[in-house]
Formats: structure tokens, sequence, C-alpha cells
């Protein structure tokens, strides 16, 4: 093998990552199973990306869109999953996540440690058009879980409407169509009683 | 919304293949950890596609790599896993596989429903750059998660080293330094009595 150091590191940071099977969201998958890890949340948003993509507000390049949609939860593994409504988490997490960024991607190559760490940053601060795009797939696959589910994450959080919109601020910055969608399904979980007002 | 009913089959896709994350594999994770299911699997053969791209044979366009690993194994929600080792399984498997792929792609607009399925049938034919490589991550990945496990999955299912040998085969189609380090993997293993010779 020609760079067998390499390769070394590649295949222990492929295993490292393993471990995001094992960190759980909020989120249940659809038909009230059970809770949805970031792996399986990370490879969903991924397709919808694709599949979605016409509806971006701008072009995308969809590879760095979907790499960036796999990634962006590595970080977890040591600093676990911040439910987005979970203002006492919020508080702490770039602290936690920066920390878990640093050891995780050190693992790679030099060159991939620095790449991916431009991503994942690329996607965090959310001002090009694959992270703004991506931040609507981050938001969108759990909303349609989380319907198709009779709205059972809100209601379980007791989620009110402002906490809902702050957060699809996002989606509209990606997609003004998704945003739309996003925005009849809250209504309609608003009037189930679902989401309070 | 200009267009509501593509809008709403490509989101009963992305609902529908949900299920994916209740379908589990024999491979176990990490640190002896419960069985994968295929949505993980897929997530992680993406990423690892990305990162090892410099060792396929042949150029590849990665985006299309990683496209192909994530829904390559989307036919079984309704086809079931079949173990790579299982023979059985293996004679109906394209049957089933076929009507599978047929419902399933179906929920989409037709434009992507013949994208998709000409993209399942590339990976499945193996001929291409892109489907060679996507074999490659597609053993890979399991290989490295039963390395790591000491080698449980294939003691308990007490496979032969001819076996695994020939399921390789693809893995050396896609990447000859991949099929390199993974001959090293399995001669280690035979060693260590995880792999019957």
């Amino acid at each position: 093998m020609q760079d067998n150091e390499r390769l070394k590191k590649q295949l222990a940071f492929a295993l490292e990552i393993d471990k995001e099977k094992n960190i759980f969201r909020q989120t249940h998958l659809s038909n009230k199973g059970r809770n949805e890890n970031d792996a399986e949340h990370a490879w969903h948003m991924a397709i919808m990306a694709y599949l979605l993509r016409e509806y971006s507000n701008e072009k995308v390049d969809i590879g760095r869109v979907m790499l960036m949609c796999l990634i962006h939860d590595i970080v977890e593994i040591d600093a676990g999953d911040t439910y987005a409504y979970d203002e006492e988490g919020l508080a702490t997490q770039k602290e936690r996540e920066d920390a878990a960024k640093e050891r995780i991607f050190s693992l790679l190559p030099d060159d991939q440690k620095e790449e991916l760490i431009a991503l994942f940053d690329e996607f965090e601060d959310c001002k090009t058009a694959e992270s703004k795009y991506a931040h609507a797939m981050d938001n969108l696959q759990p909303l349609i879980l989380n319907d198709s589910n009779g709205g059972g994450d809100w209601r379980a959080h007791n989620v009110c409407a402002k906490q809902i919109y702050g957060r699809q601020e996002k989606t509209r910055l990606g997609s003004e169509t998704l945003y739309t969608y996003t925005d009849q399904v809250i209504q309609r979980n608003i009037q189930e009683g679902n989401i309070r007002k």
C-alpha cells in the first residue's frame, strides 16, 4: 500500500463515527416508532436534499449539500444531541461542540480534517446557499416525521408556536417553497392542539 | 405553492423511506453494539466513499457514488435484508427486490422514479466506475465494524474464507488498494480463528 498511514487515519475516523448511531434524538420514527439517531437523521436529510433541490432558493452544489448533511452532527458523538427547544443545553452547546470537533476530525489526515471542519463550520454559520438549504433539510426532516405521528414530539415537549417559527426561519432562508409547506403543517398542528399557540 | 402535487409525492417518498431504519442487518455496531440498520449502513458508506475516493481504481463522480450508497438498500423495506452468505435467501432476492423497487420508487414523480431506479440498477449491475467503487464501500463498511468486534459476525455465521473472498471480488473491481487492506484483515482473522479456512 502506497501510503498506509494515511489510510489508517481515514479508517480510524470511519470507525469512530460509527458511534453517531448511538446518539439519539427527541424525534420519533414514523408509525410512532422509537427515537431516531443522528446517523439515520443525516441519511434521511441527505436523500431529501437531493430530491427536493429544485426548491432551494439559490442554486446549490448538491454534492456539497449532501456531504454537509451527512457530517453535520458528528460532533454530537462527544457533545450529545441538544434538543432544538432546550434553552439550557443551547447555552453550552457551542463550547461542547467545538471541543468535539477538534478531537474527532483530528483523527483524519490534516487536509481532510481541514476540509471537513470547514464544511462543518459552513453549515453552522448558515450563510452560503448550500448551508441555508441544508438547514432547511435539518428542519423539514423531523417535521415530516413528527407530523406523521400526530405531532407527538411537540406535545411531549409542550412546544409553542413561537419557538417553532423561530427555528423555521432558517428553513425560509433555504427554501421559500418548503417554508410555505412547513407553515401549513404548523398551522394545522396548532389547530389540532399539538402545538401551543 | 406552484406544484403541490409534485412536492406531495416527493414527501410521501421521503416518509416511506423512513422505514429503512427498521431493517436490521447481521452486522453489529462497533464496541459489540446492537445490530446495525440499513439507513445507518448507507450513511456510513456514503461518508466513507467521500473520504476514500482517492483509492478508487477509476475516476468517479463522487456525488453520484454517495447518492448510490444512500439509496442502494431502499428495496429492503419490503424485501428485507438478505445476509451476504445466506444462499437460500439469495436465490429469491432479485424477485423480491424487483417488486419492492417498483412499489417504493413509484411514490416519486415519474422523472425522479426513473432516475432513482436507473441509479439503483446501475449499482446492482456493478459495471460503471461509480457502482464498482460503491460496492467496495458496501463491503468495506461492515468489514471494519466486524474486524473491530473481533470478527464476531463471521464466527456467529461460521463463514469460510472462500465465501468472503468471493464477495470481496467486487471490492477489488472498485479499489485495488482497499482490496489489499481487506485481504490483510481477512488473513489476520483466519489466523485468529474468526474465519474458517
